[in-house]
């Protein structure tokens, strides 16, 4: 069964398909100066977009793992998050507290889901 | 192929079902009040009764991520997980120390599963 | 499907092989005197091992979730996964701060991979 990767670069690849499955990587938020809410949409705009180029969409999304880097802002980060989920196809999920790349990073998601 | 999803709010499913894998949300305690070990009980109980919904059960296991909000505890969460783990079905397993939802919560796991 | 399971333990197996992935434990350095960047390709060797015995390599990674102890020394990881990631076949992944199950370990990687 072949393995297809899209965005490979030197480290990592933003998304990879195999087996009916979309791993994408952690995605992070480019304009930092947002606040949680914002740096969550950015996210979600950017998983949007891996999954569409998989062949997937967020109504076939499986489960997140979301890293916080202060749990402070779970709330702002839920807010952007349930504006955006696929109503009736929420995926399995599980956040928890952690520090990122570097301390202008509030959020970071990663997610599987079916291609 | 199909996606079925188990107890599905707003912001999460507790278990997606596909492709013969079952995911489950990441889960905690209900009576935050426990000690890790009872904390760690509860949450394997709740383990038990998703993967039996998914049609699995724990010697299908295959991955579990556990956060603990503080290392030092890492040895009493181990007793329940060991007393509870299906002998010889033992899942590959990473546990790192994360801050969780809110500050009584002192474990959390998420598990994928064969169905 | 069946299931294999690799190393198998009391509390975990080092790798479990299901329906065409491998998932792998979260792996850590044995020598913990080394730094991250030998710690990191300690990891990285054991890797190559279970994916060898699972029937899989590193150019068929699909995603990898990486814990370092201290952000400040993600470039030192780097160094030794950029110089072991198959070229062309970098996998998704994401990386997090988290103190690990010993205060000597600065890093931790666990990953899926295709078989």
């Amino acid at each position: 069964m072949s393995i297809k990767r899209i965005e490979t670069g030197p480290r990592l690849s933003r998304a990879v398909v195999y087996n009916g499955l979309v791993f994408l990587a952690g995605m992070t938020a480019d304009d930092t100066s947002a606040d949680v809410k914002g740096q969550t949409e950015q996210i979600l705009a950017k998983i949007d977009k891996y999954l569409k180029e998989a062949g997937s969409d967020k109504s076939k999304l499986l489960t997140a793992t979301i890293w916080v880097s202060d749990m402070a802002k779970f709330n702002q980060m839920n807010k952007a998050w349930d504006a955006w989920v696929s109503q009736g196809n929420q995926p399995a999920r599980a956040t928890v507290e952690a520090n990122l790349a570097n301390p202008q990073l509030q959020v970071e998601i990663q997610c599987v889901a079916a291609v």
